[in-house]
């Protein structure tokens, strides 16, 4: 903690999602100083990608006058199964194709200064750890509600990513044993049922069944009908919108609970596209935590929402970059 | 590791059950000098139990000539909800009425030495760790199926037991939204589905439904079959005891996916008294795990069966101790 007390020098700070890239430069206190996006492009390929990458680095830097030797260090956040260690990516289902992908060594022989990769749930939990909703945390969960469902596992103040950098895989978590396939080969998966994905299929299947919603007027075509659809349609009153998100809630809940009987953790913070819908999302989850979890650990949790959104990957890559120059320089 | 390697005095290890109170003296390598185990009768109360265990700390020192002075320190294990920092028996399911029990000071009052107390599923993941089937694991996860489940968390080779000591309730973790009611007032937990008295309940509904099994004929009652019988009678080839266990295995692999999604531990040490069926356990546990859980956690994680049973608790009790003042005494 004394050691980011101390002003250091700022982060050069990617979130690589499947649909952005974001880029940030990144001061020690966790404010952001510069920051870009651009459209990833996926399906473009890894090598092309990371040929846009590196531009996009070298053109924050100077449009911002941010010299490269002014830099703590560069670090990647990145969607799918991350080897820290040895900074590569495994794997990523939002990023189809990049398998094995050596990005740090990459990074570092372009820049030639210190650069870290790791999961971007994991540099979203520890951004909240560090900067967000979750000051002060022991034990803290991360879950991202978005398109899919991830998360974030921090014990006794530091990331736990597993045995081989696979864990916090919420999304597939089975919470319906008879329920419904999943894209992953099991079914009844927490994702398949409390996601954006699986929010917007229930209004379009409701919908298409005949149920009277207003989504089906303002919408161009019913299979369009996004989770951002519905969470508007939900603000304005709508019964079916309001049911549906409710529905995801209370799956929610039950993964939550789940995590509140293992991990017994001190805070749960909820980020991801859909923790903007607020309480309409929170409150039933809560509820439903509180209603199936043990009276001990459900009483020794907050449950709230993101405090950084959209920033705590680039934010919390941030926090990993200072954190793990420290541990570096501690043991030599 | 280095203090456990030399030589020290031995534990007074106790592991106090629902049914039975085990003691132990136990060596610094894990080894069992002397033993006794006696019943809990856990109607009688707290005090009068209590009183007991007292006279039987006292009764196995005495029988088997170990000099108080010779002890290393007192160690204890119980099932429930355990307040280790401060030595407090905070809530147990299986000894009603222990309702925060400061049991540490109430031994340490009567012997004069240092005494520990921790849950006796996170005393067991610890046994195991360190001289039974996880010897080498980083990350660790046990359970215990028997009447209920419950589990025993290691990471980065330290017990976790959660913000309050609340961790490890796998038990209580749901697996079917729309499953059998639980005690525990939520449903379709995992100890609904897979514990020993789901297995004795199963069969005994089915049987009761005119399904044919050979338990019928060797049960005095039909009510009366236990988990026990029903793995006797799987072993002897009973169709029915045989599909019952599979189920439950089934159910296990479910929620042991869960727990590989979720941590991506290295090793899954399955211990209890339904562990004592061996593969026809295992084997589907397994096969479902492979088939439910992502890849490259499945592949990392061993799934073994307990190597120290039921001594896992008094062992893993004692492996506690050593930790612990080791622990103490680096830090004065």
């Amino acid at each position: 903690m004394e050691q980011r007390a101390e002003q250091q020098n700022p982060v050069l700070s990617l979130d690589i999602g499947g649909t952005m890239i974001r880029l940030a430069v990144i001061s020690s206190e966790g404010r952001i100083l510069a920051r870009e996006h651009h459209l990833t492009t996926a399906e473009e390929g890894p090598a092309l990608v990371i040929d846009r990458i590196l531009s996009a680095m070298k053109g924050i830097l100077k449009s911002h006058k941010v010299d490269l030797s002014q830099l703590h260090s560069i670090s990647i956040a990145t969607a799918g199964v991350i080897d820290t260690d040895n900074g590569v990516i495994t794997s990523s289902p939002n990023l189809p194709g990049w398998v094995n992908i050596p990005l740090r060594d990459t990074v570092e022989a372009e820049y030639g200064i210190s650069t870290f990769l790791l999961n971007d749930a994991n540099a979203a939990a520890l951004g909240e750890h560090e900067f967000g909703a979750g000051k002060g945390a022991v034990n803290l969960f991360y879950i991202t509600v978005s398109t899919g469902i991830g998360s974030g596992i921090i014990i006794d103040n530091k990331l736990y990513s597993g045995t081989s950098g696979g864990a916090g895989e919420i999304g597939h978590m089975t919470i319906d044993v008879n329920g419904p396939a999943c894209k992953c080969g099991s079914n009844g998966c927490l994702e398949v049922l409390a996601s954006g994905t699986a929010v917007a299929r229930e209004a379009i299947n409701r919908i298409k069944n005949g149920e009277k919603s207003s989504l089906a007027e303002t919408s161009d075509s019913i299979e369009n009908i996004s989770a951002k659809n519905i969470g508007q349609a939900a603000r304005e009153g709508d019964t079916l919108a309001l049911e549906v998100i409710s529905r995801a809630a209370y799956y929610l809940g039950v993964g939550l609970a789940n995590v509140v009987n293992l991990l017994n953790p001190d805070v749960i913070i909820i980020g991801g596209g859909l923790s903007k819908l607020g309480d309409l999302l929170l409150e039933p989850a809560i509820k439903t935590v509180q209603e199936r979890a043990f009276q001990l650990p459900a009483q020794a949790v907050r449950i709230v929402p993101s405090q950084l959104g959209d920033d705590a990957g680039i934010i919390g890559a941030a926090a990993f970059a200072y954190r793990m120059k420290t541990a570096i320089n501690e043991a030599t």
